[in-house]
């Protein structure tokens, strides 16, 4: 890990604790329960990936905090629902028990739902209210971000994995899914967020449209190396590492890209996607490196 | 019921027909199901004072129609999220089976976060995207509809509710509220959306602060009159009027206004609302009378 990332990671998660509303005006059930998600840890990826697109396009990565910061918010809130008993059930996430089982399922609900609300209300109202001259880049990021998030993205994505696993009313399971439909999946899921987070850092950061559109690219190519390297940590990793139950997808059967393709050929496919991105970068006229070390830590990492 | 209601229900219910994603890239389970909450009929109280709110302060209501929408997609959001067995554990709505009766409660859930989402995809973007003269306006509305709808508003309000019916890990309930504490629930769990449909109405339509802030006041006091016609009509109504079951918050020991003050204290208190709506209009200048048509409706209504 390098000491940018590093730095950066600092600096989100000292934005992160001071961000959500304190009682009395918040309500503690509810205020605690989204305190408990968010400062869990986590890699802080994807705020980290809009901080370097706002810099990558020559701009000030101040203006991209909020936007990291809610899309966090947004990832932190996915978590929360994903986990509970209804969809994947996972009682362990990032070392410690998931909210529901700490909160209960209907603060969990909750909690999920404020901090999604939250993570508007942040980037409607930072940075600079009231500044018209970056107005309307908000309001781009923000129907960025909201895309990515909503049915056409995340939680589409999320309601394709789970009617996989869910029987009909006569108790039969759709057919699995083959590997377009699977990578569509994964591309909702996982990626458009990730994607967004490039996206709205370089729209905050004042990108020209060919620079936005490049880091796009190249974020999608981050985003699906991301997923390959989840797949195979999910077979390799060690839970203490991951924070969760390793394996568990493959157990549940799930379609893996190290189950379709193998290992080996997995790591190749991941390692193809930073050569992609870099040639994204290059198409844009993106000469900045980090977002290509990002890639890198991506592809390198054991959790 | 007034013909401008209706006509401004009929405009919202064929704008909110054509407002969500489709197939393909909407994936069906997840969009049936938004479509099917979202079109189960419903007062569409909130965004009516919405459209009313931007004629009011002499604007346009089409401005406004993106925002009046959002605010239903978030409305019927928290109505799903709100039924779920780990909430209220409603099986009935609008006369028909809750989402999570014939969707599951993973799909629910996914259904009411995809609302929630659409609705900021659906301010950022309309109307009129990349406007620089309504920029700012528009993010000051999503600010104002995303600081009601989160932990400081409905979904606070929300969780206070939860947490009252929720014994602790000793089976101890918390003290039931007091009256103070009641009506802040209130305030915050139905009353600050209705509050920013109108703030958001009166915003989109161009008014001046000085009459945003008396749509403001009157609104909220529309919501307390609309909460204490609610915890009424739940005593009186009839459960075919309702689409819901009567009687259940009283059956459940929720602390209701006919419970606290007596049926006829609480229908005097709800046509005090009224009185109070009316000056702060007529404080703000305004002279518009639809908003106290809306308010009349809201303590004549029956379900």
């Amino acid at each position: 890990m390098n000491d940018w990332i590093e730095a950066r990671r600092a600096e989100i998660d000292r934005a992160l604790a001071g961000i959500l509303p304190a009682p009395p005006e918040c309500p503690p059930p509810v205020g605690d329960a989204m305190r408990y998600s968010l400062t869990a840890g986590g890699k802080r990826l994807r705020p980290i990936l809009c901080l370097a697109s706002a810099e990558a396009v020559g701009g000030d990565r101040a203006l991209a905090m909020p936007a990291a910061c809610a899309i966090e918010l947004i990832h932190t809130y996915s978590l929360i629902h994903d986990d509970l008993p209804a969809m994947d059930n996972d009682t362990m996430r990032r070392g410690r028990p998931t909210l529901h089982v700490v909160a209960g399922e209907g603060m969990a609900i909750l909690a999920g739902d404020g901090l999604l609300t939250e993570a508007f209300h942040l980037m409607a109202r930072e940075p600079r209210i009231d500044d018209p001259a970056i107005a309307s880049r908000k309001l781009r990021a923000i129907a960025r971000v909201a895309a990515a998030a909503g049915p056409l993205g995340m939680v589409g994505g999320q309601a394709i994995d789970l009617a996989c696993v869910t029987p009909d009313p006569s108790g039969r399971l759709a057919p699995p899914l083959d590997a377009a439909a699977l990578e569509t999946m994964h591309a909702m899921k996982t990626g458009a967020l990730i994607r967004a987070s490039a996206a709205a850092g370089a729209i905050m950061g004042e990108g020209a449209d060919a620079q936005i559109d490049a880091i796009d690219r190249a974020a999608a190519e981050l985003g699906l190396a991301f997923q390959i390297v989840d797949d195979i940590l999910d077979i390799e990793g060690a839970s203490a590492d991951l924070g969760k139950t390793a394996g568990k997808d493959a157990a549940a059967g799930k379609p893996t890209y190290p189950a379709r393709y193998g290992l080996d050929a997995s790591r190749r496919m991941a390692a193809e996607c930073l050569g992609r991105a870099e040639a994204a970068l290059r198409g844009g006229g993106i000469a900045d490196g980090r977002l290509l070390e990002i890639g890198r830590w991506i592809v390198e990492r054991s959790n």
